[in-house]
């Protein structure tokens, strides 16, 4: 059940600007881990077809890992989150930046889909307080 | 954490077709609990703007609840699991019959959103089953 | 001819849910036409530019394949035909399966595109039957 | 029954620039279809949110004549047959302004729609004697 | 000849993640005048169906210009620039969020598309400053 | 400002129908620019994988040229502008065929995109007298 407590806020956050009010980080970091999974596949696959669909669905993963980031900067953090969290702002657009053409979109290495990781979760981190708060 | 392990394969099982094999039925859930929240602020709200505000997102609601539904019977279950559950097929065409013009998109009724909930619900509990069997 | 003549009402089931009322099989048919259409000039063409747009559109009618039958099997086909025909829910969720990653979407293989095509016109065959009935 | 016997390579003809090397004015005539059949429900109906969803669905529908009209004025039709039907050009022109703001889009009324269906119609006409040309 | 100069950098700058390197804040201003003028159309028109199309509408462009500023601060600002100018991740965040449900698509009102405006003119006088810098 | 004045009204003229009545051939000639800067951005660049991002996005890019043509010559063009320049229909129907299959999608020549920017650009002189007659 946990899972239908917490999924539900992530495509919502994503789409629904009514707005429906919940959010969550998960939604950004779901496809971080589907570009890592991208990335590994192609790393055990040397068909080049393979390979150039690889990177047609990864221009689309990393290009919904910076929306979700963006929807969650602006329409859940509030001026409170941001002044008491100096660093917010430098970490989404961080890690929106590792989801661009010099992140993820760029390159087919692992590492950089690990560390637009690392910076999601840093984000969630704060995210999760800012509920508890 | 949970939510981490759980929400990835949501937005996953709908957009990656690489495939990236990983599937949830929250994805559908979740846009159908978006459409319920809809159809309550409808009912405390009787700004007309509002109003139509929320019957242009709920369209869009509605339609992602059936295509989360389809990727799921699509994608993820397969003949071993329909001949297990042989009232699968009907429960998902039944589910996204009630996300439709018959269904959520032309009712603004919150008895119709809970009906829709119902039904994920029962496809999620064979969901779950499959996985663990 | 008989493609030809189930055509016009495709569209408007794949687009209109409001709904308009007007069904037809031949829309995905079209789809995966246009996708043997492309496996065809891949074979005959050596330009690994044209390979890779023929990936990126392949993709993307394969994409249309699984959207219109999923529409023809959540908003035309009632219970009434489910226990008619026995097979269509198994028919509808193979041509679907046929036309992603596993299918179409993976391979640049003719026969691939001809099975999908073969089980369309299952189901369209099914179709103009419940038209008459 | 005409109007079915043109349908089948329209979508391929608007989605399809490998190219596929279809064409066919039927898919902008179904969706003119629609937008008769949408304005005709709606007087038939006084549900103020049927009459929203009817808008929302007729903006689609009518912008997808336009973009149909388009694919075929550029990507079918050849500097002989501008030349062999002078009025051609003045044709789809009239006609996808009939499914602007200045007509199915700003307008409810059925004579809108029975207008842009004519124009749809003179260029089909054009259109299959060019291919018995 | 400026038409040409400028404008171009919009539009890529909200699509083209190569990248190819140009931006302009423009982009977003247009959506936000567009925004504006619908605005004050409705106000000018008593149709009902006209306001409806109106916030189907509005609802888009807000959303573009969302979309526009977080292109603007993903990809086209960098580090130095943040460090020069500290009010400006404040800023970018104030104006999307005037473009949400608590901005132009939850409002009818000229003086929030002003204020809009006016955020998003003090981004762009920042923008360029950085050009000449 | 100049800027401010003229951007305006491409992203407009492209996609607010209500209309907003602002139109401008920028927004065209901005994605071919876009196309140009990609094509040269791959004959100096060996990275595969760079050159299946370009094609991915050129595809794209050149869709946009032709749908902002479109909308130029239905939206804003009328009448009186095709009788006083009568090779207009020839001109946007030439240029747009430059964006597609036997132009920019389906060429990596940067002379192809040359020949593009050369009818938007005429297209571009009729548009701006236009506006002053």
């Amino acid at each position: 059940m946990f899972r239908r407590l917490f999924a539900p806020t992530i495509e919502v956050s994503a789409h629904c600007d009514l707005p429906c009010g919940v959010y969550d980080p998960a939604q950004a970091r779901i496809e971080a881990e589907s570009i890592a999974a991208i990335i590994k596949k192609v790393a055990d696959n040397d068909d080049p077809d393979f390979r150039t669909r690889a990177l047609i669905i990864k221009e689309q993963r990393s290009e919904l890992v910076k929306h979700h980031l963006w929807v969650l900067w602006t329409d859940y953090f509030k001026p409170p989150h941001f002044e008491k969290y100096p660093e917010l702002h430098g970490l989404v657009n961080e890690a929106t930046k590792l989801a661009g053409a010099t992140g993820t979109k760029g390159s087919m290495d692992a590492s950089t889909a690990d560390e637009l990781l690392d910076k999601i979760d840093a984000i969630a981190k704060i995210f999760w307080e800012t509920k508890q708060g």
